[in-house]
């Protein structure tokens, strides 16, 4: 249509979360009838981020410094880490404001189906955090999954031995939710849970 | 959360048309896992289009050639311009593999509302194309709104002095589409334009 830089562009675009063949073909009209004020500035933007941005070496969160802005935070609380899947539930959880201490970046959970290891997790550099002796309390803010129910029993037996207190997130009804659009396992989670009102 | 580098690339991807917050930095986050393979790539993507692509001089056409591979196909029927309002018109006409001739952008329509005016279009450029010789027929390919109707009205009256054939493309029911959804003037047009069956 308008020469190949113009098609490999759609079909890069096209493939980021969220987008398909219509939207990234509107997203690139766009930026192609303002390149200056809207094309280059995505350009040289994702550049310096892919220039910039590494894991953090203590918590493996993404960041441009390292250790990361939250391990270098001295106005965090050392004494807890928040265990999480990924650098997403991360970030879901710093939105929130809800967690003042450190996180530890799993890099996955444990999975039969996918073959997912606890070699394959960042479980052996999240002990030696812990045997430098700061953390108290371990929370494994893990999907309510298989694989997360799996892989935090399989933490919460590696992690007895520090002595360190090991807790999960709570689970049931979403705040806001109706019950009645729930399935049985969320109801189950919620009941199992309860609390004196 | 991660630095200046990384909120500043979800501000300008949440700006993209389709995108919004949400979407931005689930695929700023995926792009920041795999830098070389999904970042760097986008990046120089966004950068050679920006530097190669141009509106071609005769249509108006988005094209990393000038002119471009419409205007330049030998095998497209020069005696039929269409007429459109945008590139993305160009483009989903294009893609439906539904008109063999040449493309004319007008780069928007009349309307009193954004103070729209002829002068603001490429109406000048379309009269000298057709003073060229080559045109027989022209299709005003533009949008069932006041302001689409406004603009073929007018380009009508002032493409009458070149003698070439001015069309507007049919409007009706569309094709996979039921009667009891459509609005009263898709109705009324529809029956306006009935033909035997």
């Amino acid at each position: 249509m308008g020469g190949p830089e113009i098609d490999h562009l759609i079909t890069l675009l096209a493939k980021l979360p969220g987008m398909g063949p219509r939207s990234a073909r509107r997203a690139a009209l766009r930026m192609l009838q303002q390149p200056e004020q809207r094309m280059l500035p995505l350009a040289q933007a994702l550049a310096a981020a892919a220039a910039a941005v590494r894991p953090c070496a203590d918590c493996g969160n993404l960041d441009s410094r390292d250790p990361c802005s939250i391990c270098a935070d001295p106005r965090r609380d050392r004494s807890i880490i928040c265990v999480v899947e990924g650098v997403g539930d991360l970030w879901a959880l710093e939105r929130a404001g809800v967690h003042h201490g450190l996180y530890h970046v799993l890099g996955g959970t444990l999975s039969a189906l996918s073959g997912t290891r606890p070699e394959d997790l960042t479980i052996t550099a999240l002990l030696s955090r812990i045997e430098e002796g700061e953390t108290r309390e371990v929370i494994l803010a893990l999907g309510a999954t298989v694989d997360g129910a799996t892989t935090a029993h399989f933490l919460a037996d590696q992690l007895r031995p520090t002595g360190v207190t090991v807790t999960r997130v709570g689970q049931g009804v979403p705040i806001g939710g109706a019950l009645d659009v729930l399935d049985d396992g969320t109801l189950a989670a919620a009941l199992r849970g309860r609390r004196s009102a």
